[in-house]
């Protein structure tokens, strides 16, 4: 693993401009590390360096790399060695370098490149973003049904290119239609005259090109599927997700989440690589909506200017209604868009969910309340009637604050936005407004204001 | 997969106790399927399905099912049946189930399990919970250096049990120290007669198991890895992560940090398996402390009581203010929090989250200020001071809420507190009260209060 003391170590041989020992040093490194140090240095020497590996390394090393310094890398090298670079790109690697760069480059790429990649390329450009397409590969082990285990394992051993590719191998008739799965494990433990049909699963789990890539995940991880095929609209097989990718898949689909759920516009730079400034432009946004709203709900607050200057006890209990109010929409709205990203929630479930929020309302609500009444009895002596009026709002903004946040990212939803936008800082500024209404409703009901 | 038509063409052969083409039907469908069908069915009816199964297909369900069910099921088979599953499950999936299970039935499991079992169930349960000792499995292919790659296979067809477990075989030395990694690829790809040595990969990843499971996953994600070795103190090899329990414990992590980012007790049933009570349970805890919290906030407010009476104006602001604080705190805590997760942030980095924090606050809080300023202007002609009391007060607040979010879950984690508590609820309420004291203090200076 690349460390900071292993990294000073290559560095200063970098900046002694000791190539011999530094290739040494390199040749060892796995291709992750080598990229990440490449990542680490200045621009200039970073494509110093990286021409110093040795052909095969720089391969692997070059899949590894940020599209950034791909970019970079990319106009300083010969067409030959662009060539040999986007050759041995994984497609959908390649395709996600493509739409990031600038178009002569493009150009550039895909004029070295042969055809038979050129082709792929322009079909995976077509897949949606964050579709099952998007992060699905072309290199699979293809077998067909009449084969014996001997001519099965020769193919296996011929085309077995990548490591994560080979243990499920898929079967397909003809007309390229999926009829079967076989692991090379069934393969290595049946006898050599066997048939690969006799081997087969036919009951085949799969996924659409254009689905979302969330749902290919999500079928992996409840399947334990080490790859996942993905068919056309006629259920051809075109290419299949590798469990490393879907790995990765899910880890960009949760930090978007955790952005988007907090009033962010999705990145997937790491944070200490990202820059201040579109730091600031993924945040901005968002501030602004909010803060606009919550004007809104301080022109409510206005209007009842004269309940709390007739009774300014009032307005020392309004952070606190309208905080735990904004608390348990956003505890709600979580365990919803939650349960959506893995599948486990769809928009049929609406009416079991506000039965469920409703009920733990009541539960959560009911407790509060009492701690609230007790709190103004104690702390200001003859209140009841404002002890009262706190805990009836609180009560009834619970129940609304619990309702609007589970059924939000099922709408959401309905209308083919992102539940995840239906999150904390929206939901806290809606109910916000709302607790204020029910609050100074129940007060001018209640308190001779 | 099980849709819904299929449950309830399955749940109709349950009613009409059509046992033998229930038996036919279920002997098609996935083990993940079944046990699906099972969680669905009423609690006795879920033992008699489970009784129809063949088998090996009943071994494989078990593994499938909750803690619950396999409680409930464990309770009703024989002692030679339940010796079966309980050998049949994955050590770190049995202990799992033990853990919860009652005293007496623990015992009765114990009883009935070899004296292997017994131990490595011992072993396993001195593992930390959320370490990669709690997910690892004990179930791996083990080479000797000296073996040839004949010797090789016939090992690996020999003891090759689960499907993923094969993939990279390990091989130790005499006092089981790890000193190679080989995949099944290139002991294929390889001649019969060449040895393990030549081909093994001697640059070995691996955590201890003591370490957490998280960080188990970020190295299997990061470098790609099919299976990753867990060693003890010593280096002796004890298990391996397989990358189906990775992605599951990613999914889990995942969903306990967006649980506790929005102050719930963390909890990995499904939403829509989960009792009113136990959701109301995990809830009500942070919403009392938060709500306690707030009403010092609100004690805060109190305090300035005389100038908001004095220029009640003041208070339509405060809501816009209280929020914008809140929502800037949190998108840099979801930040840092999510950061830290994923490895990419360490405790060391905090005077770079500072810097960058106070550059953001600074680049989003003057566009905030300014549209305050501007909207005080037009829509209160005169209060140019109550304008620029706003804007004072947004942008210090911005910047105070930026710091304190970036900030907070580095301080948690060098105090071994999960650093997804100082998430949105927490770092809004401790906001909330800086920005009063903060708009009170601006106002005091500016304004005739």
């Amino acid at each position: 693993m690349l460390n900071q003391v292993k990294a000073v170590e290559l560095a200063l041989l970098v900046g002694g401009k000791d190539y011999r020992a530094l290739r040494d040093a390199l040749s060892e490194m796995h291709e992750v590390d080598v990229a990440q140090f490449i990542e680490e240095l200045p621009k200039k020497q970073s494509v110093v360096l990286f021409r110093l590996l040795p052909k095969d390394q720089a391969m692997e090393v070059f899949a590894e790399l940020s599209v950034e310094t791909q970019e970079r890398i990319a106009s300083a090298v010969t067409d030959d060695e662009l060539s040999d670079l986007v050759e041995e790109l994984a497609v959908d690697d390649a395709v996600d370098m493509l739409e990031e760069m600038p178009a002569a480059l493009v150009k550039r790429v895909l004029k070295t490149s042969s055809h038979e990649t050129r082709s792929l390329i322009n079909q995976f450009l077509h897949y949606p973003d964050d579709s099952a397409g998007s992060i699905m590969t072309a290199e699979y082990t293809n077998l067909r049904r009449d084969m014996t285990v001997e001519a099965a394992i020769k193919r296996i051993r011929r085309t077995g290119e990548d490591r994560e590719t080979i243990y499920n191998c898929y079967v397909t008739d003809d007309s390229r239609l999926l009829v079967g799965v076989v692991t090379v494990k069934d393969i290595l433990l049946a006898r050599d005259d066997e048939t690969v049909e006799s081997l087969m699963e036919t009951n085949i789990i799969s996924v659409a090109t254009t689905e979302d890539r969330e749902t290919a995940v999500n079928l992996m991880a409840k399947y334990d599927l080490m790859s996942l095929p993905v068919v056309d609209a006629e259920g051809r097989l075109v290419g299949i997700v590798t469990i490393d990718d879907a790995m990765d898949a899910m880890q960009e689909e949760a930090t978007e989440d955790f952005q988007r759920m907090s009033a962010m516009a999705p990145s997937e730079r790491p944070y200490l690589r990202t820059g201040v400034l579109s730091m600031a432009r993924n945040r901005v946004l968002w501030l602004t909506v909010l803060m606009v709203s919550a004007m809104i709900t301080g022109y409510i607050l206005g209007l009842y200017e004269e309940a709390f200057i007739a009774l300014p006890l009032l307005v020392t209990f309004i952070p606190m209604l309208t905080d735990t109010g904004g608390n348990a929409g956003s505890q709600s709205s979580t365990m919803v868009i939650r349960g959506m990203a893995l599948g486990e929630i769809s928009t049929k479930d609406a009416p079991a969910i506000v039965a469920k929020e409703l009920g733990v309302s009541l539960l959560v609500g009911v407790p509060l309340a009492v701690v609230n009444y007790a709190r103004v009895l104690i702390g200001y002596p003859g209140q009841a009637a404002v002890g009262l009026t706190v805990s009836l709002a609180m009560l009834i903004t619970v129940g609304l604050a619990n309702t609007i946040g589970g059924i939000l990212p099922i709408l959401a939803k309905l209308f083919r936005a992102d539940p995840a936008l239906m999150a904390s800082p929206l939901i806290a500024t809606l109910v916000d407004a709302m607790s204020l209404v029910v609050y100074f409703t129940v007060a001018t009901l209640l308190l001779p204001v």
